[in-house]
C-alpha cells in the first residue's frame, strides 16, 4: 500500500514527449516497452486488464515510431498506448463486458471510437476491466494506492491502469458515474463529455451514456477525446465535441457555483473539510463562489438533482431491460445476482414510470440551463470521499449495493448531459479524492480549461 | 399478374375477427392455418419470407386459441400472425439482414418490439425479406400485383406478405422511405410513427429510423403499434407513441396541406391526374386544401425538404459508416457493390459535412413546425406512381440507383421525425399507389384518424 499525495505523484503523460519522439531521443516503441514493464510489475495486484495484445501493440508502436522519425505523425497521439474499456468492441480482442454471458464473445469489429483512435495512430494495447455490463457488479481490479479498495467503477480497469502508470490514457464510459468516479478515486484526470459528443458506435442503447478518456493530465485527455470526435463525430443525430484541436489553455473563472448534491449531507468530515479548504484557496485565487444559500436558482438547481441517483437508475434500468432479459433467457447464470436485481426493478416499471423519469431529467436540465448566466461553471467533489474498501460479497449476506462506490456526485453530470472534468486536487487519508468542473452541455472545452487552471493554479489539499 | 383495384381488393384483417374468436366460430389457430395456406400458394412467386417458424407459430396460436376460449386474450392482437422484418433480432429465427456477411447470424435474442408482440400474444410467424441491411440492394421479393415489379423496399417482404394476404400485419422499418413506400406500392396501410415512438431495441444506430407496422387496415396497424409501445415504450430518451389504446376513430380534417416534395416535377402524368382527382374528392367532402402557392410558409416548408433525399442519404450513410466498414474489413464480398458505393460516399464525408446535414434537417423540422397552425395535417402521394419494374442488375452495366423505387415522397416524414400513415386510395395502370397523411411529431393518432377518414369517406380513384 502506497500513500497517495497529489503533490508528489507524477502521472504518466504523453503530450510532453512529442519533442523527444521528434528528435529521436525517445520513441513510441520505447514508451510502449516501459508501459509493458509497468504492467508486468503491477498487474498481478492491480488487475486492470481483461485482455492484452502485446504483439499487435508492438507492431503498431513500430509503425508509429517510423512515422515520427519521418516527421509525419498521424496526430498528436500517434503511438500513444491506450486501454479500451471492455464494453467496447475491438476487432483484435474479445469483448466480454465483465459478464459470464459474454465469455468468449469476439465479434471482430471495431467500435467507432476505437477505429478513430487507430486512424490517429494510437496503440490499442488492451481491454480494461469493466464491472459486469457497466453495472454495479465489480470485476477483479484493485485501487493502485490501496489494493483493499475499489478503483471505482464501472470503468475500473481504465482508472486503475492510468493510475498505476501502465498507460497514459484509457477509454471509459459513464451512464451514471462510471468515468468520473473511478478517476476521482484513482487520482486521474478524466473527461465525461457532453451527452452525444463522442460517437459510441454500437453502444447506443442508453440515453445518457458517454465514452470518455482517463489520462494523467488535462492535455492528454483532451487530445484523446478530440482525436476520436474529429474522426467519427458524435452520436447519431448529435453535435460532436466542440472546441480547439489543441488542449484548451488554462482559464481562470470569474465565478463558480458550488454543487453539493444529495451526497453532501452524508459526506465524511475529513473529505468535507478538505474540499472546503480547497474552495478557500479557489476564493483566494480571486474566484467568486456561489452556493445554494446565495441564490434561489442555485437552490432550485440542487433540488432538481436531489433525486439524481434514483432518476438515473430508473432510466438506465428500463433502457437495459430487454438486453438483460435476453441474456437471462439464454443463460440463467449468465448475469450476476446484482444484475438480476436491477432487472427485477426494471421489469416492475411501466412505460409511464419511464416517461416520468424522463420528465424529471428534463426538468433538472432546465434548472441547470437557468444557472448558466450566474457563473462560468460548477465545481464539486467528484466522489464521496476516498474509495471504499471492498473485500467481496459474503455468502449468505445481502449484496452490498455499491461495491465500486457511490455515484451521488456523478449522477448530475450524467442526467444533465453536461461535460465534467475531474482533476486530482485532494488527498484524504493518503488516498485520492477528485474535484470536478461541470459546464453547460457543449461547453466541454470550457470545463477542460477551468479544470486545467485549477490543476495549475490551486495548490492541492492533503488532509 | 392480377390487376389491382382499391375498390374490390379485400385486405386480410384481424380486429374484426375478435367476435368470432370470442364465440368460437373462428380460432387463432384456424386463422393461422389459412395464412399458411396462402403462403404455400403464393410464396413461390412473391418470396416475402426469409424464414418461417410454422411449428412455433402453431404452438403460439394454440395457446392463443385457449386464451380466447377462456375469455382472457392478452391483448386485441392475441393470436395475430405477424411477420418481422429480417433486420430485427428474433430468438427463434436467424437474423440475416439480406446481407451475405450476416448469413447464418442467429443471436437468439428478441428485439424489444418482438418481445412486446409476444407478450401481447401475437404469433411471430417468420422473418420477412429486407433489402441488404435496409439499404438499396434488393432481395428476392416481388410485387404481389405484378411479379415483374418491386414490392418496394427496404421492407420488401413485410409489404409483399401483407399485400398477398399471407398475414394481417408485418413489422417494417424506415430510415428514408422503407415503411411507407413499399406499403404504397403494395396497397397496404402502414404507420411510420414519430421518431422514437416505438422502441427499436438493439437497432439504435441511425438517428432517423423507426419501426412501424404494415397492415390491411388502419385499425390493425394502430393495434400493433400500440401493443408494442404500451409494453416497451419508445427509444431510449424518447416519448413513446401517444394516443388511445383502441384505434382512433375517423376524423374529418378541416384543412390539409398538400405536400409536393421534389418528386412532383418528375411524377408521371397518370399518377398526377389520379392524385389531383382524389384531392378534388377530398375538397368535395368539405376539406380546405392549402398548396404551396397559397401560403408563403407552405412554400418555405417545401423548400426546406426540397433536398430531402440528399440530406437523408448523407445522415444515414455517415451513421452506418463504421458498421459497413467493419463488415467489409471482415469479408470483402460480405456486402454488395451497391453498399460499397454507399460506404465510399460516407467515407468521403467529414464530421463537418455531417453536422451540416444535421443542421439542414433541423431547419426543415423548424419549417414543418411553422405550418402546424395552418392545417390539421399534410396530405401527399406516398410513392412516385406505381412500383417500377425491376429485373435485376445487368452484368457490365452501371447499377440501377433505386431498384426498389424512389423515396422522394418519404424523405420528408423521415427527416421531419413526423408520423405518416399511408392508405390505398389510388390505382394507376392496375397497380396500387398510396396516399399518405403526415402530422406533427407525436401526433400519430391524428395522422391515423385522418387516414381512416380518407379511407372510409373518400372514394378511391382508378386511373
Amino acid at each position: 500500500m502506497s500513500r497517495y499525495s497529489p503533490t508528489s505523484f507524477r502521472a504518466l503523460t504523453w503530450h510532453d514527449q512529442a519533442p523527444a519522439f521528434r528528435d529521436g531521443t525517445d520513441t513510441p516503441r520505447a514508451f510502449l516497452e516501459r508501459c509493458l514493464e509497468t504492467i508486468a510489475e503491477r498487474e498481478p495486484v492491480v488487475r486492470a486488464w481483461a485482455a492484452l495484445n502485446d504483439a499487435g501493440a508492438r507492431e503498431a508502436a513500430d509503425a508509429s515510431t517510423a512515422r515520427w522519425k519521418a516527421g509525419q505523425p498521424l496526430s498528436p497521439i500517434d503511438g500513444m498506448p491506450i486501454g479500451i474499456k471492455d464494453l467496447l468492441e475491438t476487432r483484435d480482442m474479445p469483448t466480454e463486458m465483465g459478464c459470464a454471458a459474454y465469455r468468449g464473445n469476439f465479434p471482430k469489429r471495431d467500435n467507432a471510437a476505437v477505429r478513430a483512435l487507430r486512424e490517429a495512430g494510437a496503440v490499442i494495447l488492451g481491454k480494461t476491466v469493466t464491472t459486469e455490463l457497466g453495472g454495479a457488479h465489480p470485476g477483479p481490479s484493485t485501487n493502485p494506492f490501496d489494493a483493499r479498495r475499489t478503483p471505482g467503477g464501472s470503468s475500473s480497469g481504465s482508472a486503475a491502469a492510468v493510475a498505476a502508470r501502465m498507460v497514459p490514457a484509457a477509454i471509459g464510459t459513464q451512464v451514471g458515474g462510471s468515468i468520473i468516479r473511478p478517476a476521482a478515486y484513482c487520482g486521474n484526470v478524466a473527461l465525461k463529455p457532453s451527452q452525444g459528443a463522442i460517437n459510441r458506435g454500437e453502444r447506443q442503447a442508453t440515453s445518457q451514456s458517454t465514452h470518455g478518456p482517463h489520462a494523467g493530465c488535462v492535455e492528454d485527455a483532451w487530445l484523446v477525446a478530440m482525436a476520436i470526435a474529429s474522426r467519427v463525430g458524435g452520436d447519431p443525430g448529435k453535435v460532436a465535441l466542440c472546441g480547439p484541436a489543441a488542449p484548451p489553455a488554462a482559464l481562470r473563472p470569474e465565478r463558480l457555483i458550488v454543487m453539493e448534491t444529495e451526497g453532501w449531507a452524508a459526506l465524511d468530515e475529513a473529505s468535507k473539510r478538505a474540499f472546503e479548504a480547497l474552495l478557500a484557496r479557489v476564493t483566494a485565487a480571486g474566484v467568486t463562489l456561489l452556493r445554494r444559500a446565495d441564490h434561489p436558482l442555485v437552490e432550485r438547481f440542487e433540488q432538481g438533482i436531489a433525486d439524481g441517483r434514483a432518476v438515473c437508475n430508473a432510466l438506465t434500468g428500463w433502457e437495459n431491460r430487454w438486453a438483460y432479459r435476453n441474456l437471462l433467457d439464454q443463460d440463467a447464470e449468465g448475469i450476476s445476482a446484482r444484475a438480476r436485481g436491477v432487472l427485477a426493478k426494471a421489469e416492475a416499471m411501466t412505460v409511464a414510470d419511464y416517461q416520468a423519469a424522463l420528465a424529471a431529467r428534463e426538468e433538472a436540465q432546465a434548472r441547470h440551463a437557468r444557472i448558466a448566466p450566474l457563473a462560468d461553471a460548477v465545481i464539486a467533489l467528484a466522489c464521496p470521499g476516498p474509495a471504499p474498501i471492498w473485500e467481496g460479497d459474503v455468502p449468505g449476506q445481502p449484496l452490498a449495493p455499491r461495491p465500486t462506490g457511490d455515484f451521488v456526485f456523478n449522477a448530475p453530470s450524467s442526467m444533465l448531459f453536461a461535460p465534467a472534468v475531474t482533476v486530482p486536487l485532494l488527498a484524504v487519508g493518503g488516498l485520492p479524492v477528485g474535484v470536478q468542473v461541470m459546464a453547460q452541455p457543449t461547453q466541454d472545452a470550457r470545463a477542460a480549461a477551468i479544470a486545467r487552471w485549477l490543476l495549475e493554479s490551486v495548490p492541492p489539499i492533503e488532509a
